[in-house]
């Protein structure tokens, strides 16, 4: 059984039993981002956290290693191109990836926002004009630093 | 002279004479991603607003109808998957994406973050392990709503 | 068993009991574009109507909470270009969507016509020539608008 | 001098001198969005309408044998893709292709609608929840005939 | 069953029987390239072809509700460029395209070559320097038309 | 100047002479379609043919040379996807391409039509239901044969 | 079962057993790169080596029909471009393909090699700095020839 | 003046000139495949061969440093995709490549055979069915060996 | 069995036993970049280490011949670009890729680094701001030449 | 001025003057891999070190503020699949790639090899069998950590 075999059991478990992630995350106390990524196979999930998830979805134990394991990471490029949800992230993307670009450079210098260090939060807050998404990316500065282990 | 051209005159123009986006922004009291943004050609320019930049940049009031006009936005695919700090944007949205698609429909239902009631901000936030990038993408939730004129 | 097995399942039964899509929208006195694309796998299938439908095409209610589930959405892009039928469509746009873009500005000033808060409706429609398709795509404008949650 | 560099002359002039595709589709008494759509480089322009719009745009006569010539249509891939705006018909598109077709065969019986004997028109309508788009297309159907000259 | 499966099978058991396309074509009195697309999965097949066809191959008469469908269309654009029989009808459209497109333009006006009011015929001909297949594509000629219901 | 540069001055000045594709090939005494495909870059023009063409084009004898090397072929593929009128020859062959492909070996056995020892014609045919357009792919049969210089 | 299923299991057969490629087509009398691509799946083979080739692989001569077939050739791009020993042979063709057309023009006329009437040699030959691999691509010249049937 | 406008220049010099590529190889005694393309950009050319060719095609000795530098190797894909003469190469490899691949490694063991210690040659050899198009790749045998240089 | 499912049952094993990649090398005496690799499909097995390798990984000795063969090599490029592990080597090349290049040809002369002489080692070496990940590519210099086997 | 001009410029008069990478990194007391990488484009060059190199090169010192500024980075994906140079880098990485995420992992833990925190050299080291060239990647290993601001 592979990472993808198991992450579209849970995929279905979930469905199938009614469970929400957050109850999932809860079950863990841990971020609900993280517990929803990991669950659809973009992190390893350490040994006691995957005997709780496991046992809440009613599945097999023996599953403890394969989420252990770390993962090819990534989704399918025509998903995030086609899905009209994931696409919005995307366009915000397309349309001010340049400029966040520009303002990371003149805020910190050269360098990246880290997506390894890094969190990610959604919230939904409410206002006037109806309740609004708010998906906060958190990641470390890392400079373009030339450095060599000697 | 195309809008185009008109870009990346000002790009070029803004490195000569060392001006910060922020000052720019700070010209036409708006938000900076929002400024930059549309220095970079993604957002049409109010009237008030290009005739301040222009002269800020030093070029002809005559580029203020090609900067008010709705261009055609997005950036060139090539750009985002290869300059590494526009990358790891896009490289969240790999990992995270799927993730942040369930907590949507989890928290509002079905629906989308509007990428166009929406706004971006990014923040330089102090951490003892260093210094944070911090965006925030901000978009109003619009549920599947199968509506009609009449 | 994932949303894509039970479309499968479905539009392969529908073909051998020789149901017609406008039947089955009748069934659940549902608009008939919406009814084929959410049995399409486009959209969720709330309880009540899932279980007449399911009913209808002889198929287990077990299936009831994987229609209800938000499904990825989107085609396979090389339907889109292969099928003469959808081909079509596509072709409509790449002929018209700078034309519309353009008009949608000047009609409504900086922003997009909404494909969520939307609906479709398809007619036949006499004419001397012949009989004419017609497609109605109507959504809610959206004015590009910088709003954040605080 | 080619089809695009006039189209992209016209681009740049109407912005210039302030005129409306509106003002420009009355002067020549057609419908706005095929007006458009021709000045965008997408229809060869008779003579007649030709002489007219080339001087409301203060161009030269001259060009009105390249705009009478048949133009290649289409648009580049990455516009269509890109720009919020035209994305959000192909995105329509993407989710309701597949239902449309189905549709127009339930409907119809095997063939297309035609995107050559057709129409475009877009309006704007009302609505207490706000402004909508309406585009409708507006199309022969094409019965698939397997017919030959002799 | 899907209509891909039933294509699939077709294929396989007419190699077993060694049945010729002609000896098909025959067996329904249709037209040779028509039947051998039909059985390839282009076209729906009316009930009474799709049961003598069945049964010539041997196969239960259930699957004459797929074959009546109206399928998918189109052929994996890997197969088109990489099988070298199929290559050839590309590479004539390559090379000759945009000259019978200026020709069909110069003849007929502004329009296309229906392909759906259409035929296709291959023949086979002798010649001093060697036999010759002579392709007929034949299709009704489509003015573009600006035309709408009302 | 290369090939392409003259290409693009010879389909201008066509269009500013007014010169049919027809008038062109009655010139040098050669099909129409082989004439208009060399002039769109696709053949060497042979010099008695080039001298007379760059004459009746008001165009300079220089180009002699250029027009009678060997050109690189072929067409842009966005162009073979996106005009309507080339378009439509490309679905041709998506529809039934496998099934030449299959009628071409029953017929002929293992082998293609080639591309090379071929020629293309295209007739205006009258019809009760609208004039056709009729294009006849006429190449010798190649047998695939195991063939060695030795 | 397809061809593909029937390629699958011969080239696993052949690891299995231990068998050469050469010990195959010395078996059949034939070319050993003939034997090699005709086992791989890329032509028919005729009943009599069909039988014998089964016989070898010790699979059942109810596949000689299947063998017998004209297959879809052609390899799948990907393989192409990733596999460091079929890649040489396409970076060969990348660095020093246009010189060899332009030499094909210069020594023969306007016109291809056949891959048709074609064949390949495989050789290894000695020299003073190692073995070296000599491959000969060996094809009927074709000139472009403007011939129809009657 | 880059590498690739030299290369421009240097082929439309040599049409006008009338200078065959052989007789350009013959002036700097190097094989006619290596000479055209070296002139073609996909060689460095050591300064007295610059010299005598440049000579040959009367242009400026200022361009010896550019055309002795190492260039950026590789044909634009779609040309590879696109011209007949040159496709035919890349579709012998798509039928034969695997193997060619197979019998390399039953012949000389893992490994490839290099397309840098390498020669191509091209031969015209008659044949009783018409001359043949005779092309020899010969690349020394590299076999994969784990080496580290401590 | 294919190469590929053996790879898959591999590494599944693998994670199973919880066994090290080290562990594996060492098992075989073999430098663990080349033994991971070639258990993860890229590299043929001797017999010898084959035998060690499966028993350790409980698998059955009928796949030594299986592991024997050379395989198909390479990644596919979805993983290349999508697993941010990966990804960073990638953009590693992108960036400096070029540069590289530069500096072979300068200190070496016009050639490449070979992929197939070969080796690759991965260390952990601590720096005080972090343990850091080296890699060496270790490659036979080849000189382009123009050798040819008489 | 773009910074893709300004590239473009010291490429070209790198080559007029002779000047190696070497003398240029010398001069600036840089790594020769940063200051090849920074002159190519890739690096944003600080005032000190730019005015020298410009000095060198014989360019404008109003190019500095060009150079100082952080330049999008990346290689066109075509050069570097197509040049062979660079390939093999390219190579090395489709064939060894997985192999040194899974060592990576099995190292350090869930994380990546930062090309942020990094460096690259070049070396040329004897070999009794030739020459090697030797590349070190050297970054700093980044563990997953999910990590947020306040």
């Amino acid at each position: 059984m592979t990472r993808e075999d198991v992450t579209r059991t849970i995929a279905a478990r979930r469905v199938e039993l009614g469970l929400t992630w957050q109850s999932l995350a809860d079950a863990v106390d841990r971020p609900v981002v993280w517990t929803t990524a990991a669950l659809l196979g973009q992190h390893p999930i350490p040994r006691p956290e995957a005997e709780v998830l496991l046992e809440k979805l009613g599945l097999s134990p023996d599953l403890v290693p394969i989420l252990g394991a770390v993962p090819v990471r990534g989704t399918d490029r025509d998903v995030v191109r086609n899905d009209p949800t994931i696409y919005r992230l995307y366009e915000a993307l397309a349309v001010y990836g340049p400029a966040l670009k520009e303002l990371i450079h003149e805020q910190f210098g050269d360098g990246i926002m880290s997506a390894i260090n890094f969190s990610v939060d959604i919230d939904k807050k409410p206002h006037p004009s109806g309740d609004r998404v708010v998906i906060t990316l958190d990641g470390k500065f890392l400079p373009y630093d030339w450095v060599s282990a000697d």
